[in-house]
């Protein structure tokens, strides 16, 4: 397969025209037009084989999931998504056919959140692997960042926490294994939360270490309560004869949940806007003056801290 | 060394404010505010160890070509950078002194171009590689495509072509090795050719190649003057014993430079914009309006046509 036969499965494939697209795949780069009165938002991440998918995933899992851990980046900032460059390094004894399923799970991601392919690049590796940027846009006045959260605000997450870092198990139930193969960024929340939440960041280190992250940019502290975290019935049944209850939904990492900060007064709107946007949302905790993480236990006893996913697990220190 | 230190020593050694940037490198997305009155234009391209560059490039001609080789393409389209967004992945063998240095390396040549690092990832892969994507601006009538050129306009090329195939060679003198680990993005040129070229692309496939993506979009053929094809000293020294002295320029690769189109009667308007631009200008041939390439000789012979570089070369065929 050339370069060219290539791009050209993955153009066919993805939906390449949209809003602003001026000139899209095929030229030396897309020209785009930013909506007017939005600012952008723009982040990148990569999917590499071996590391962050296995051939558990099913191609089209791995092109959603590319897409998708962006995404939530973007759902994480109140933006809506606009475009994306697709970055792809083959070995070169990928069956073509495979490809082309990576790519139709890419269009799938593509077109459920209205997002157009604007280019994109073909390499070969070692690894096959796919870096995705993606540009969205957001209201100036109501980008949500990871610094603002303030001392008597509200910590509420998304969804449940936990699943995916148990669908990584071998034997994993299928509820749980889907949670780490296709992620649901929750784009909708993040822009009804935009114009009510002080501080938000996306779960994808782990609760722990992403809130670290909200309280280290906002210059607070937090307290956790562990009977409140969204567990789901898939989750609750596999820690059931585990001596360990919390550690996943903690610090096991690829939730691609939301993680926010709601003044008090607010809380009722942001259940509101979570109900609109028909996603489960949970209050957890509170954001403290005093710095550390605090994670209070059913008896309000404090559980110790839980370190989170670090993506470079394996690298060797310094 | 952690997946933070890692952050951190690239956001040390880069430079991560500038123009537009309201969010930069820290939050779950860039927010960067589009100029006003000018369209956007965005590119993506992967720098692999093993594949693009090996143990004879020093970190920071890795660091400088992963960036370079995207502004070329933005200064095809006539625009200016803006911002970038820098996918590194690490095997976790490497010193980090040699990381470092590949910061270092990006960091000049982002500072050289006037660019802002406004984002990034880190990831685990088998082979060291980066993957760029860089924005830029270009005013909305002003963006240099690859179609619009019109039979009879002047083709003309920008430094000298060839060199960088050259330089691959392991016994490549240093002149020619330089110009392929150190691409000169022509940023000016390309911006000063904007509002009177009809069409361009960099040469960075060989200029058979993209010589024919330009006719393909512009629906015309070409004729290309072999004895006119700027070449330097050092390449034609390389070449002196060789049977075939057009081979590395015509389909090296890698040369990144400019290929445009200028209609007659603004030829003289082109060259001094380059002059303008300390940028080499050279016309090469003519737009046709018969499709096909034709390359002619010095006694006005046809000259075979020459196959581009494929980056994907070594891909198993369909």
């Amino acid at each position: 397969m050339t370069e060219f036969q290539l791009i050209d499965l993955f153009t066919r494939a993805l939906p390449c025209a949209g809003e602003g697209v001026v000139v899209g795949v095929g030229d030396d780069a897309a020209v785009l037009r930013a909506p007017r009165g939005e600012v952008l938002c723009a982040t990148v991440d990569a999917l590499v084989e071996g590391v962050h998918f296995d051939r558990r995933f099913t191609p089209e899992d791995v092109g959603w999931k590319a897409l998708a851990v962006n995404l939530s980046d973007l759902a994480a900032m109140g933006a809506r998504p606009l475009w994306a460059l697709i970055a792809l390094a083959v070995t070169g004894r990928e069956p073509p056919a495979r490809l082309a399923r990576i790519a139709r799970g890419l269009g799938a991601c593509a077109r459920r959140h209205g997002l157009a392919v604007a280019g994109g690049n073909v390499t070969r590796a070692r690894d096959l692997s796919l870096t995705v940027t993606v540009l969205g846009a957001a209201g100036p006045r109501h980008v949500l960042r990871r610094a603002g959260a303030r001392p008597g605000d509200v910590l509420l997450v998304s969804g449940t926490i936990g699943d995916a870092a148990l669908g990584r198990a071998p034997d994993a139930p299928p509820a749980l294994a889907a949670r780490q193969r296709r992620p649901a960024p929750r784009l909708a929340l993040g822009r009804g939360l935009a114009a009510i939440a002080s501080a938000a960041i996306d779960v994808s280190d782990g609760l722990v270490q992403d809130l670290g992250h909200l309280c280290d940019a906002s210059g607070t502290g937090a307290t956790v309560r562990l009977e409140d975290l969204p567990l789901s019935p898939a989750y609750r049944r596999a820690v059931r004869r585990s001596p360990d209850r919390w550690g996943a939904a903690l610090g096991g990492g690829e939730d691609y949940e939301l993680l926010v900060a709601v003044p008090p007064g607010r809380v009722r709107a942001a259940l509101a806007a979570a109900r609109r946007a028909r996603t489960p949302l949970t209050a957890v905790g509170t954001v403290d003056r005093a710095s550390g993480l605090r994670l209070r236990g059913p008896e309000g006893a404090l559980h110790p801290a839980v370190r989170g996913h670090d993506h470079l697990a394996g690298i060797r220190a310094l």
